[in-house]
């Protein structure tokens, strides 16, 4: 493409870098930030410094953070005694969501990946065995997407997690609310099958 | 959603006001952008802001430009004694894109619409019967979108510009360039009857 102007050239290169993003729709989008008022343009430039800027990591959790302890390790009225490994902040947003969960979680940054390189020292694993030698720790859940890189970060967490004696436990899998049996893969069908669960938890 | 940070959840909402970005989207951008190098991502802060703030409007065509006259219209080397009659500063890069046109370009900044409350004095019209006035031009090049607002305008700019007794043209309408006869609407289809073309253009 030959733009008209510099300065839309790299604004359109700027954000074509982000995923999703291509050339045409980056070019939507700064013709959409050239009718916005210019307050409201300036806001998005500031808010997008700041988030990358100012933000930190929890000390505790690693979930991203606005001060050294995030709002959920920081809240006193949750569970203490739970945690619940997630691979990244989207899925601590995504439990959130559900109302349902109440304790604590631990953000390992990852999924180990041996294709990609990414091996236990590049997840925050330590600092999962740290919380747990301090002590308190009852239960970790594993709430990890069921993927291959999944179930291999499950297994190894499950062995180096054995010597601290706490109870670890998998979100459940099956077949999806609303999902058809029909179109389900057989590796979930044959799973939901062999862990089936007994009528009266379902029921309920 | 219930967000950890402040700053995230400020940086989401200012992303899922751009169009055609919800707020998962808005998410996976930020989520991208506490991944990203600092530079790149203050990159990409400084050009939405220039782009709102330091982008002019050609003071000849209206086009988006870095300076008074945009680079089409200081191009001495393009033809003066036509103009391309356009909606916005995007439909420019598309035909400059086919790089079959070397004349000059008005952007309109819209098109007639009653319903919206679009008339003729919300666009550039006076500046091109001013270019007009002006003399040296033989032919207007009507490339409007074909619908119910492009043809619209077409019409009234045709009675408008009567009296400068210049060429009035319009681009070329009819079946697309790999499209299917049978999936062409009948508008399309009647017009490209009538509007047939001898076969020496054709094959040309």
């Amino acid at each position: 493409m030959v733009f008209p102007s510099k300065l839309v050239e790299e604004a359109v290169l700027a954000f074509s870098k982000l995923p999703g993003i291509g050339k045409k729709t980056a070019l939507r989008l700064v013709m959409q930030l050239l009718k916005d008022d210019e307050e409201q343009v300036i806001g998005l430039a500031n808010a997008i410094t700041r988030v990358r800027l100012d933000t930190k990591f929890c000390t505790i959790c690693n979930n991203i953070s606005d001060d050294e302890i995030c709002t959920i390790c920081a809240d006193k009225s949750r569970q203490k005694n739970i945690i619940c490994v997630v691979e990244n902040m989207r899925d601590v947003l995504s439990i959130e969501n559900t109302q349902q969960y109440f304790g604590q979680y631990h953000v390992l940054g990852g999924l180990l990946s041996p294709l990609d390189g990414i091996g236990p020292d590049q997840l925050y694993i330590e600092s999962l065995e740290n919380r747990l030698k301090a002590g308190g720790v009852e239960e970790i859940i594993m709430a990890l997407n069921p993927t291959i890189e999944g179930d291999t970060t499950i297994f190894y967490l499950n062995k180096v997690l054995q010597p601290y004696q706490v109870k670890i436990s998998s979100i459940a899998r099956g077949i999806a609310f609303g999902s058809d049996l029909e179109y389900t893969d057989e590796v979930t069908l044959a799973r939901s099958i062999m862990k089936r669960l007994p009528i009266e938890t379902y029921i309920k």
